[in-house]
């Protein structure tokens, strides 16, 4: 269910307290009301108050109610050349919270998914080490574990609007986006465990186990903070889409350098320049260089309800609601504007409010039935200001992919409809 | 996969350091060592590594690997007459961190469960209001709404235990017990839309809409302190078997009282002394006596792994893990004894530590190979600790079901075999 519905009008008497009488309006049916206009609840008892239902463990892997079917995680067709190489999108507009079910998590693969059997597959930690080791997943899982709460995002989330592109939905312009509770054992534990070299050793490759060979520097610094060679996902094993049974998480920096299906690291002295930091995952400036490197997922923000594709479908108070994260730390404030970045308002942060981790924004609306432009904006703990389109541009140009973390607008229609626009 | 596998023996030689001699037996076979052993991840690469996998959106909700299929919720048989009014049981002993994956939720329903259309649901606000209301599920999530992590435990988990019945997991000891972030609008957000009476209205009731009819009395300074009236749970809607579309969320308090599928809150001056508060959920005293309406679900902690029915398949460094939770506010510590009670140790806290939410611990051990009793101990932010079982037998008897939040022992046998026993 969308969470946008139908409403009966604002008052027009003045207003004492702005949320009290939006809600006397927004909330509910009067009860003579709703009896006079026959409403089957009140009138007769549904078979599900009168008979028996279902057993327990009916399902011993409980699903989503047959209701919210439509809520996937969907491809954008024609992105890539194979649906092997391609992307599907969370749908963070249905979605509520921080937390994101691990069935809708995003995914993006170079060269398809496999259900790896956990008894055969090894890490290997190599290179500038004096112990180089073969783990098995029962040796990992025997070591000091944590679990955190991170946000992944893809670098190339949002990339389509470098030029402009405005896709439909959020699920579209923000869906390569997630935030999961990650468990398993910190990178440094086991880089100490084999020995590495800690003077010449300044980087660690980490390698996939799929087809692709898919590998990318980290360096050192990052390696031995927050990085962790994970097995949990939400409290359980990873999805096999997610890299069952084994995920590098490097909190704050983009997801091609979680690598999922780990199965090799090696500490070295130098970057390694593979396919995909080199070819790909660097930012294309307006003068024909590409930057190379540059991991950190900046402070960043979006709407997503109401968002692009759902409509309000009367006036009156709404509950607009988004997330806030940034790769440098915690959320300090996010601002949301309702006319296009002229006046902003202070929105209500969701506890907890963790470091590199999604964060849940609320804040109250009455919309008055004209034309508006809702943006959120959000400031982390560094001081860093997320920017507007306009600003990355006369940086980047229009001709990148990544790392596009620019202000999000959504229009809204005096008919109700929400639509995808760019405003400098 | 359970977090317990191989190890090489604990080393002869002195410790220097108690982490890094125990993880350089524990972790990991040497390289050449692997090799010689014909190691198949590193002599041929397997199809995954060679092979197109699969696309993406193959799932568009995804499931968990065919490698977990043994990772179930599972009834207990002969617990109660029919399935429809039994308990499944989460599988603790297979979980990480703190969020409860909702497929593995555990179930305990009156009268079975069903998947309600949320567009036909209402929610009926009555009794001591000035405006009694109707809401369907589009007003409820219009209002202003809230996410919170919280846990969610039957009154009754660990019930056996009064009378010493040793089950052999935890998933059957503690599995009555959940964790996750819940989306709602406060309840005190809807009683106050709906003009409650601030003097009169000392009590909600709140009323689920299966066919037990099961209704619970809430005091009203609760209901206006931290209660949802819930539609969001880790993310996603509410699953059908956890309330679907709708359920009241009672921080701290036993589970019996966050109402699955609600569909009727009143407002009164005195509690409402409905079956499920009178013949149930009420802890019987060694005099006979009933005690009534206690609600809180006391500092309590298990250790999760190693667990009843798993096993040590040698001596080394093991990650001793489990959960830790209160229903007056936060965890403050947890200690961990090796001995049946004699020293403890303090534990390592995962972050976040959050009010009336699950907290996960980890401690390291290096198992010698003798006989041991392992236990924790919790310790929340009143000040108040987990006490023996001895000590709540000496005020409630044996005869009770409900409220057990002793100390859990797990006695580990020379042969690794790990089983339930109760240490007075």
């Amino acid at each position: 269910m969308k969470g946008v519905g139908r409403v009966v009008p604002a008052p027009e008497a003045p207003r004492r307290s702005f949320l009290r009488n939006a809600l006397a309006v927004a909330g509910g049916a009067a009860l003579a009301g709703a009896a006079r206009a026959g409403d089957p609840a009140i009138l007769k008892l549904p078979p599900h108050s009168t008979g028996l239902g279902q057993p327990v463990a009916a399902r011993g892997y409980g699903l989503p109610s047959v209701h919210e079917k439509n809520l996937r995680r969907r491809e954008s067709p024609g992105l890539t050349r194979v649906s092997q190489a391609s992307v599907s999108f969370t749908p963070l507009q249905g979605l509520f919270g921080i937390v994101t079910p691990a069935g809708l998590h995003f995914e993006r693969h170079h060269q398809g998914w496999w259900d790896i059997d956990p008894t055969q597959h090894r890490l290997m930690v190599m290179g500038l080490v004096r112990r180089p080791k073969v783990y098995t997943m029962g040796d990992l899982m025997r070591l000091p574990s944590v679990s955190r709460i991170h946000f992944l995002e893809c670098g190339a989330n949002s990339g389509m609007e470098w030029a402009n592109v405005a896709v439909p939905t959020v699920q579209y312009s923000h869906g390569m986006l997630a935030c999961s509770e990650f468990t398993g054992v910190r990178l440094s534990t086991l880089l100490e465990d084999c020995g590495f070299d800690a003077k010449k050793g300044k980087y660690v490759l980490a390698e996939g186990a799929d087809g692709s060979g898919l590998a990318r520097t980290i360096a050192m610094e990052r390696a031995l903070d927050d990085a962790i060679v994970a097995w949990g996902q939400n409290g359980e094993m990873l999805r096999p889409e997610n890299g069952y049974p084994l995920r590098l998480v490097v909190p704050g920096v983009q997801g091609v350098s979680w690598v999922k299906w780990l199965r090799r690291l090696e500490v070295g002295d130098q970057p390694w320049y593979t396919r995909e930091e080199v070819l790909h995952y660097v930012d294309l400036m307006p003068d024909g260089v590409h930057r190379q490197f540059t991991s950190i997922q900046e402070c960043k923000s979006v709407i997503t309800a109401p968002s692009g594709g759902q409509a309000l479908l009367d006036r009156g108070y709404y509950n607009v609601s988004g997330l806030a994260w940034s790769g440098r730390g915690r959320i300090k404030r996010v601002d949301v504007s309702f006319d296009g970045g002229r006046n902003w308002k202070t929105a209500r942060l969701e506890a907890p409010v963790l470091p590199k981790a999604l964060t849940r924004f609320n804040i109250d609306w009455v919309w008055d039935g004209r034309p508006a432009i809702l943006e959120s904006r959000a400031i982390d703990e560094t001081g860093y200001v997320q920017p507007r389109i306009a600003e990355l541009r006369a940086v980047r140009g229009t001709r990148s992919i990544y790392h596009n973390n620019a202000i999000k607008s959504w229009r809204i229609a005096a008919s109700g409809e929400v639509s995808n626009v760019q405003v400098d």
